[in-house]
This record gives structure tokens, C-alpha cells and sequence, in this order.
């Protein structure tokens, strides 16, 4: 009630102030600076519906209607501001609060039946429907998001790695969330390094049970989302000694909790404390002490042991066991790299309805301040930002349908697809994020304007489910290894989008003009033209080292420049090629005409990268050329602005106070 | 008693694990992994108190005095951690439990006589003293350096702003923090555009009093820390309009709260709400309704109404007025660029540390794993950011002498060169944290680890006291000025380092050797000739833009670019320059070689900076030398590792756990 009264005085304010003088107490929002909503004076020149169809691609109607369920519930703490409600956590909490809270937000998706069918219905559209809802999570909260994105892949490595009997067993129950699972991966000695975790296994036949143990302190297992308040069960990965071998990496599903939450016998728990974000999330640390566990409870699709302690496996190669077991894994990176998209949708949907509100500056006595969006400076910070995040789209829904179609033969590409989005689009999320939270000046530092508070809780994301920087690394060795297999069988390159490389070498004209600059066959050309270099470059320099008697380890090491750009080359043309597809499926029109703008802004950007003078693939002037179409694009994006951010399709209450009315939410009536 | 029982029993552990093998239940530290101290492996070829007092340069006696008196105070929260201790505030407290606790330790700090002089002395020997307490409270937590870092500028500002009876009515009492200061410039509506605050003051000769008031909501002062919950007074910047006439922005006293706390009458406060860091600040918002202040509240060192209420003031131009009261702002400016610099130092300081006892991957199998130090990539991710620190911490003592010897004639500069280094060193921090948080991998992430934690807490740097954007435009439009002048006087260019613009332009060697990339005067050619050309073509632009028709502001927005790019090359430069002039003052000799391959890698990384490439300066071939030269440099610098943080001076207590035994540290018997 309180609030209703709040709100009609702001409106009787808003009625009275054009009219009345008001007393000096009642302060009139408008007297001096005024909000005027964005709507009023931009245009919308292409269909955001359709824009937003586009960019969703899929399960549309699912996500709205996963937003209404948030909207609708106190536990996703809904909050009037200037007469709007937005939802967002408390992060005031305590840790523990907070990770209460997240719990509950779990239980009241699964109780209105967002999780159904996610264990156990499989196929293309159970998946395509999975990471949309991961979308929305992420949306809402990170810690949300990875609260349920260990507790299904944990489901995952049941269903990839475990058999029928196991898929009876867990998954239902997985799925309705009475059983609370966690992946008990890393330990605090490894990491990335997951073959030679210490955690170890033996076999005893006498009882028919593996005996699991934690042999000392460096590998205990860490980081274990929801280890340490919650969980009931977790899949532990550890190395499997069958008389006296070790076999590798294995993977056993393990009870650390009774049904009342008590920790289970021989099962040790510790906190990972508090963390710079994600404090919604109860990461711990487990120490197994010669934990028994029957027989069945080893995942065997790939490996099994026989009830007399025979160790058999399909796969002889212990190269491949261990990626067979690893290939689940790679949802976790799809669900991050998808998720790292939608917030930069978030950030950049904020910061750029604020820039079309706020103003700073005159450029002549007397005349009004200019808006934000009008200097050309704030418009090449956040326009570039804009295309990446589009083409980000575009390659992530590559990315999931990839994915969600996968077949044992499309892993190893999805893998090295994964692993370079993962990283990429993490890595561009953290960037849009500190670009936008310093846009929004100091609004940008306020939780409830999330813009900033996101980097907190993102910040993990380019280090967990594989460090950013080795997952760059095996991309460039990957690449490697392909450019190796085609010399060696005298083939051509298929597949990852080489393809280009059978074909002569593309050639940058010498002078280049506005028109050539925006032609989609120009820009694939040069970054199809830098590729190709790299991977030359590079094959070159690691075969160089080679020959004075470096191992391939450590020539992959000496020439990491060159791997790290190389990477990059790959990344941006993949993502490029995902722009142009979806470009090609419009009818022309207007949203194809923006699209090709936004297309052509985000491969300057590409292009205008140092790579591109430093291997001398453009020239001084050439790149001058570029900057300066850099500047234009982004000068014509600028009527489209609230257009492509309307776009996302990110409901109002999922965004913040300052995208809105942010003179009305400051108010004094609101206090 | 419970931690010293805990220790001895790690103690107890360490002794017997080489000798008796331990039952399963108490896990030996180091019975697969172990850590060894970097001390026992690394090697200090150089003196490193010499280098510490180098770097640190003034008051290192009062710094450790400092340490010292926060490290044995419980409301500094020092926990041991594997038989350590660690002071760091607890940041899983609320944001009003923070706050209530950096009031305490300010209480604490001031009752240990820890501010005396600090406003009631004069001169550059306090000054100093003022800066190294600052560098002190930033290396333990931002906001007690923050709300210090109001509550001293705001009796700065009575110092700088006020006259003799303002000091003697108002410092003593705000030295001893009996008044607390808070200083209310930023409004809603207007942070970086002072000039066109709308908060109005007018004279009321009838009584002797200005009357202060919000006119409008977008007016209420926001951000102002200390407002919300302790500052007993404020100094409000407030246009003042006499008879009439606006004579600009102008500062008076007012006092916000009684002795009790209680909000004084036509004051309304709210409060900012949470933040992404730096929640232990208060930050406030302030209404004022026509709050009366005797006339003896204007600050009038430059400007005065005399009791019948006519206008005085010594000087005329309003712009040059503006500039003095602004002008004791930039010790705000100072205070964040040095405490910028130390941050950069405990990052690096921990994770260093951390990879030199972290390991990752075998090259070959069976073989131990590899520091990640001993990684190349991992080298070149971490050397060039201390040689930035080593470079930073020169110019910020240089900075620091420059503001304490500081005169009216030498104003100008000083806001040119803190503007410049306040920007760049913020931003350079923030790169450094983000890089560091990363390459400690997830335990960059746990808050007492502090490196990722640091991020938040010290994001808002970039934007407060002078937004970084703006203030490097300030800077491009200084040079402007300065050429701009020297030019129509026919003069010689002097002061702000430009002396260089007089002789010849430097030639770059068509081939650059290892020899010549090392020597300091090709160095300094190198970034001369830059900022020279930059310089050049920037004027260039910016009268190509006025012969079109656009005004000067017009002109510097459509330049952007080049300004950008111009404010970094001056910045460099600079920095640079203080680099030399440090390493100079050094007799030949192992500290001095160290700081030669310092200054090298720091004048390489900037010459790899894009730009050099983009204008042509160095061609294809030399850029790939310089990036050659930088993995040497970074190679070279290896064995140096641990001497060169070491020598930044910060006791073991303000790092953290993972800086030491993160193995011990997190075992089980310290659960």
C-alpha cells in the first residue's frame, strides 16, 4: 500500500508540474534536468519482433514464460523502483542467506515443472529446450545458473558415461531434484590437469565394492558446487588401480548425503568460503577416507570392471578412454558460452538505454547537454560491443544445435568449437561488462543497476570448465593436428570451417574503399587470409623447434604467441561465418540491411585488430581505412541503437533502474 | 588455544611425514603433492631493502609503524590461516556491518595519533607522511582508504578553498575526527559536469546567511561518501547566485548532522544503497531545503560576499575561478593513482608467489610438473605488469613530490600530470588484477585470496575523482593548448615533459637490434617521436575540423581517436621519463642491471602498443623484433621472480593464504 501511495504521488507530480508552482518541499522531478523515456524519440526502423526471433532462434515462448514464473514469485525478489518492478537478488545477503535462496528458487522451478523431461527425455529438442532455460537462469543470476548447471551435468555424466541400469536408477529422480547432485572434479593440486588427479580408486572383489580414497591433502576435491551445504550425491572422478595398474581417470557415482542432509559415513565436507561472486552457490571441498561404493556405480559406457575385479574397456587407447570421458563435459562449456552472451544482452541493453537518457556536457553556451549516445567517443565504445554480442548470437546457436544433434563422430569438432566459443565469448563478456559498467559511470557501481555486479559473479567464467587460456591453446593444437593429418595423407582440410584452406590464398586489394570494406566476401577473404598465415606460421615455428630437439609439449609452448593468435584467427572466423548464415536466411528489407551493417562493424572490428598489422596482412593506410569505416558504421548504427538492444528481448523488470525513469527511481518520495 | 593446537599439529605433521608413515585418517601434507617455499628454490641476486626503499622512497619507518598497528588489533580481523596470520576485513559481513567497522578502525587509527598534523601542519614533510598513510590503508582495504580519502579532502578543501578562520575554526577538530567530513560535489544529474551543478545558493543580506538549496530531484547530491550514515559535516559545491547573477560553482560549510548523529533541520539523507565493492563506505544522498549558513561558511580564498551581499572576487575570469576551487580536488586525483599502484602490488605480490609453488602439466611423462612461472606464456602474461608497476611506482613518487612542493604557478601542471597518471594508472591496475585474479585460476576467485576480491572493491577508481575517458580528453586538450600557444608566441615548448618537441625529430633505426631495443635512449627517441607525431597530427585534425565550421569542443569530440591515442603516448612518456631518472640516481651494480631490464621490458611493451604499427613508426619487421625482444626480457627476469616483489615491501599479513602454504592452509586439521 505504502508503495501504491509512493507511486501516485510521483504521478501527481509528473500531472502537476507542467501546471502548478509547486511548494519547495514537494520537489518536482522535472524542474531542472527531465527524463524523457527513449521510446519517445527514437524510431524503430526493422521489426524488433522478428530481430528478436532471430536472435532467439528457438523456444521462445518457453522463455517468456520461464520470465513470468520470476516475475510472479516473492522468492525471486521483486522490487518496485519509480514504479517498476524489477527482479534481482538480495546480494546484501550473507553467503549463507544467499545460498539458501537459491536453493528455494530451485525448488519452486522444479514444483512448476521447468525441469520435466530433462533427464529423462533425450533428443534434439529436450536439449534445444534445456539451454534455453540456462539462458534465462543465467538472466536472472549466476549463481542460479550454476547451481543447476552442476547439478544437471551431473545428470549428463550419468546419462553419457553410465549405462542403462544406471540411467533407471538416478535419472528420475535426478531429474525431480530429490536427489541434489555435484561434480566432484577438481582437486585442490589439479585443475586443469585432470589426468593426473590424485584421487584413488582400488577394486575389492571380496565385496564386490570400489574403495575410493582421498590420499592426502592436495587431493581433496574442490570447488565442488554444492558440496558444501546441499547435495545429496555426487560423480567422482578419480584414477582406477586394477591390480596394481592404473587405468586412468574413472568416474563413480558416490552418496555424500542421507536423505536428512547428514553427511554420510567416511565422507568429510569443508566450505570453500566466501567468493567475488557466486556466493549463491555452496562450493566445498570433499575428502573421500576408503569410501565403499558397489560395483555398479562406476559409469561404464567406456570401461567396467568385472565382479572378479577384471578391468575391461573397449577403448584400449588410454588417450581416448580419457576423452571419451571427458566428452560430457562439454556441455558445461556450451551452457557458459551461451549464458556469457545473454549477459552481455543485459549490460548492453542497460547501459545503452541509459546512454539515450543521460546527458553530459554542452557544446555550446546555453544549449542543452548532449545525450551519451550522441558523442561519436560513446558511440565506438559501445556499437562494436553491440555487433560482437549479435555475432555471438548467432554463433551460439551454432553452437547449440551442434550440440543437441552431436553424434559420437561430430565430438571431437564440437570439443575444439566449445572450447574456442567458451573462451571467446567469456572473454568478450568480460570486456563488454567493464566497458558498460564504466559507461554508466557511477551508476554502473550500484548492485541494483547490475551492470557492474555482474562482472563479480561472471568473473569465474574464464577460468572454470577449462581455463580460458589452455582451452585457446588446445584450439591452436587441434588446428595443428588437422593442418598435420591433411600434409601427411596428402588431403584436403574438412571440417571446423578449414575448408577455405583448399582454396588459393585469398588477396587483399591494395587499396581499400568503403565498398570493399563492407563486402561480406572481402571480409571472410581477410579473415580467412589470416587464419590460413597462422596456421602456417605457426605449424612452421613448432616443427622448427622439433627439429632442434624440442618435444611437441614443449614446442607448443615456445611458440604460445603464436598459438594464442591463432586461436583468436579461428575463433572470429568461425563466429563470422555463423553471422553471414544467418544473414543469408533474411528476405531484403530493413533487418537484413541492419544486419549487414552490425556484420560488417563486427568484422572491422575483427580487422582492426593488431594481428592484421603486425603479420602485414594490411597496410598503414589500409588500416587507416578501416578505423575510419569503423567510426561511419557506427555512426549509422546509431539511429537503430533502442532497436537492437530492444531486440534481446529481455523482459524490463530483468534489467535495472537506470535503464528507465532514474530521476523518477531517486526521488525523495521513494526513500 | 584451538589454533594452537591446530598448528602444532600441522608442525607435528610436517616433522613426521618423512619419517613414519601416518595412519589414513591424518592425512600427510605432502604425501603426493608438496609445497616448497619459493624462498628455499628462488635466489636474491640483488639487495632488496636497497630496492625497497627505491621504490617506496619516503616514510618507511611510519609505514611499518602502520602495518604494525593494524596487524595487532582485533578490529582489523586477523585470522591464521596454516599457521599465519591475515588481516583483511570480513567481507561476508553486510554493507552495514562493514561500515560500522571502517568507523572503527578509523577511531582506532586516529586514537593511536596515527593522523596528527595531517591538517593542522603545513609543508611537504606531512604532505608525505599523508600520502604513505594512504598507500598503507589502500594495501588493507579500500574503503577505510576511501572514507579517509573524503573526510581529508574535505579539510583539504577548508585548507586550500577557505581562509584563516575557517582553519582555525575547522581543522584541528576534523584532524582529531571529531567532525566528520563528507564532501558533497557530485549530484544526480551532473558527475563529471561541475560547472553546470543545480544546486542554488543565494545571499540573504537581511540576516547574514546563504540559503543552499535543491531546486530538483536531479540536483540532490549523490555518491557522497560518509553522508549516509556518520559525516557530521559537508563542504557543498553550489552555484551562487547573486542578485541575479550566477557567479558559478562555489564551496560552503554546512553541518548535516548534530553530536548525536542526528540529521540536522532542511537536511534530508538517503542512502546509495549496496555496491559492488567498497561497501564499507557510507555513500549518501543529500537534500537541501534551504538550509541557512552563517556567511563566514563560504570557503573565500577566492571569492566573497560581503555582509551588505556584494560579490568579490580577486579573479575576474570565471573559467580561472573555476579552476581554483577546483584545484584542491586533485589531490584526490593523487591519492587514487598512488593507492592504484599498490593494489597492482599485493595482486602481483600474491601471484607470483603462488606460481612459484603452483604446478601444471609434465612435458614429458613421469617427469614432475612445471612451475607455471616456468612457462613462458605465464611469464609473459605477469613480467610486463610489474615492469608497469616498477614504472608506476617512480612517477607516483614523482607525483606525490610534484603535489607536496606544490605553488599556485605550478597548478596547471600538476592537474595535467595527476589527470594523466590517475587514469592510467587505475586502468593499468585494473588490467593487472583481472590478469592476476586469472592466472591464480580459481583461487583467484576465493575473497581471502584478494586478488579477484580487489576488483570490485577497487572498480569504481576508474570512474570517481574524474572519470579516466575524461580526463585523458583533458589532457589530449591540454597539448593542444600548449602547442597551440607556443605556436602563436613562436616559443619553445616548456614544462609537462615537452621540452623534447624542441630539438629534431628522433629517427627510428631501420633495423632495431636487441642492443638498440635495450638502449634507454632509443627508448625514450621511440616514445618521443610518437607523442610528437600524435601531437602533430592532432592539432592538424582539430584545425581541419574548425575550418569546417565546428567549434573547438565540436572538433575535440570528432578527434577522438587521435586524442586517445595522444593521451596514452604523453602518459608513457612521462611515466617513462621518471623511470630513467630513478635508475640514474643508482650506482652500476646489480640493482641497477635489474632495473635496466625493467625499464627495457616496460619501454618495449608500450613500444608493442598498437599504435606504433598503426602510424607507421615501426615497421613489420622491427614490431616482430620488439615482441622477440620482450619474451628475452621476460626470460631474463625469471630468476628475479621473487626478489622483485619481495622488494614491494608488504608484509606476509596484507597477502594471503595462497601467497604461502595454500596446501597446509587448506587441510583438513585446520577445518
Amino acid at each position: 500500500m505504502e508503495r501504491a501511495f509512493q507511486r501516485t504521488q510521483v504521478l501527481t507530480n509528473h500531472l502537476l508540474q507542467s501546471s502548478t508552482p509547486l511548494p519547495s518541499q514537494t520537489l518536482s522531478s522535472n524542474a531542472c534536468l527531465s527524463y524523457s523515456p527513449p521510446e519517445l524519440s527514437e524510431n524503430y526502423a526493422f521489426d524488433v519482433k522478428e530481430m528478436r526471433k532471430l536472435i532467439d532462434s528457438h523456444n521462445l515462448e518457453e522463455r517468456d514464460w520461464l520470465f513470468g514464473l520470476m516475475k510472479q514469485s516473492e522468492l525471486f525478489n521483486p522490487k518496485v523502483k519509480g514504479g517498476k518492478v524489477f527482479v534481482s537478488p538480495d546480494y546484501n545477503q550473507s553467503m549463507e542467506q544467499q545460498r539458501e535462496m537459491t536453493l528455494k528458487r530451485i525448488k519452486y522451478l522444479q514444483e512448476r515443472g521447468v525441469f520435466k523431461g530433462w533427464l529423462t527425455e533425450k533428443g534434439e529438442e529436450i536439449e534445444m529446450r534445456k539451454f534455453s532455460g540456462f539462458e534465462i537462469f543465467s538472466i536472472y543470476d549466476h549463481s542460479l545458473f550454476t547451481k543447476l548447471g552442476v547439478h544437471f551435468p551431473m545428470g549428463g555424466a550419468i546419462q553419457f558415461c553410465g549405462t542403462k541400469h544406471h540411467h533407471d536408477k538416478w535419472l528420475r529422480d535426478t531429474e525431480n531434484y530429490s536427489i541434489k547432485g555435484c561434480f566432484a572434479m577438481t582437486e585442490l593440486g589439479h585443475g586443469s590437469n585432470i589426468r593426473s588427479l590424485e584421487t584413488v580408486t582400488t577394486y575389492d572383489s571380496n565385496t564386490g565394492e570400489f574403495v575410493i580414497n582421498t590420499p592426502c591433502e592436495s587431493a581433496q576435491k574442490f570447488w565442488i558446487g554444492g558440496a558444501a551445504k546441499h547435495a545429496t550425491h555426487t560423480v567422482v572422478f578419480s584414477q582406477l588401480h586394477i591390480n596394481g595398474i592404473n587405468q586412468g581417470v574413472h568416474a563413480f557415482i558416490v552418496q555424500i548425503r542421507d536423505v536428512d542432509g547428514n553427511i554420510c559415513p567416511n565422507i568429510r565436507i569443508a566450505d570453500c568460503g566466501h567468493k567475488i561472486g557466486l556466493n549463491g552457490v555452496d562450493n566445498g571441498r570433499i575428502w573421500l577416507d576408503n569410501v565403499r561404493v558397489p560395483r555398479e556405480n562406476l559409469l561404464n559406457s567406456v570401461a567396467d570392471v568385472s565382479p572378479d575385479g577384471k578391468y575391461l574397456s573397449s577403448i584400449k587407447n588410454p588417450d581416448q578412454r580419457f576423452a571419451a570421458f571427458m566428452a560430457p563435459m562439454t556441455v558445461g562449456r556450451v551452457n557458459i558460452a551461451i549464458g556469457a552472451v545473454y549477459q552481455s544482452k543485459v549490460a548492453l541493453a542497460i547501459t545503452i538505454r541509459y546512454a539515450l537518457t543521460r546527458r553530459a556536457f554542452s557544446l555550446k553556451p546555453n544549449e542543452p547537454e548532449v545525450l551519451l549516445l550522441d558523442y561519436p567517443s560513446h558511440q565506438r565504445r559501445l556499437f562494436p560491443l553491440v555487433a560482437k554480442t549479435y555475432a555471438m548470437s548467432f554463433a551460439a546457436n551454432y553452437l547449440k544445435v551442434l550440440h543437441a544433434k552431436g553424434t559420437p563422430q561430430s565430438n571431437k569438432g564440437i570439443h575444439i568449437v566449445s572450447s574456442s566459443f567458451k573462451a571467446t565469448f567469456t572473454w568478450n563478456n568480460m570486456q563488454i561488462l567493464q566497458e558498460c559498467r564504466e559507461a554508466c559511470g557511477g551508476q554502473g557501481l550500484r548492485t541494483e543497476n547490475r551492470v557492474g555486479h555482474l562482472k563479480g559473479e561472471y568473473d569465474v567464467q574464464s577460468t572454470f570448465e577449462g581455463d580460458n587460456f589452455l582451452l585457446m591453446q588446445l584450439v591452436s593444437k587441434a588446428l595443428f593436428a588437422e593442418y598435420m593429418a591433411a600434409q601427411k595423407r596428402n588431403k584436403v582440410f574438412k571440417g571446423l570451417g578449414l575448408e577455405h584452406m583448399n582454396k588459393p590464398c585469398p588477396v587483399i586489394p591494395s587499396q581499400l574503399t568503403s565498398t570493399t570494406l563492407r563486402c561480406s566476401q572481402f571480409q571472410m577473404d581477410a579473415l580467412c587470409l589470416r587464419e590460413r598465415d597462422l596456421l602456417n606460421r605457426f605449424v612452421a615455428d613448432v616443427l622448427k623447434c622439433k627439429a632442434k630437439g624440442e618435444n611437441t609439449e614443449q614446442a607448443f609452448n615456445t611458440c604460445y604467441e603464436l598459438a594464442k593468435d591463432l586461436g583468436r584467427a579461428f575463433s572470429e572466423r568461425a563466429i563470422f561465418q555463423k553471422f553471414v548464415e544467418a544473414e543469408s536466411t533474411l528476405p531484403a528489407g530493413s533487418l537484413k540491411n541492419v544486419l549487414g551493417t552490425l556484420r560488417s562493424l563486427y568484422a572491422s572490428i575483427c580487422i582492426e585488430d593488431v594481428s592484421f598489422l603486425r603479420y602485414g596482412y594490411l597496410s598503414v593506410d589500409n588500416g587507416a581505412n578501416v578505423r575510419r569505416e569503423i567510426t561511419k558504421l557506427c555512426n549509422e548504427l546509431r539511429p537503430h541503437a533502442l532497436a537492437l538492444i530492444s531486440s534481446f528481448g529481455i523482459p524490463d523488470a530483468f534489467l535495472s533502474p537506470i535503464a528507465f525513469n532514474w530521476i523518477d527511481t531517486n526521488s525523495w518520495s521513494l526513500v
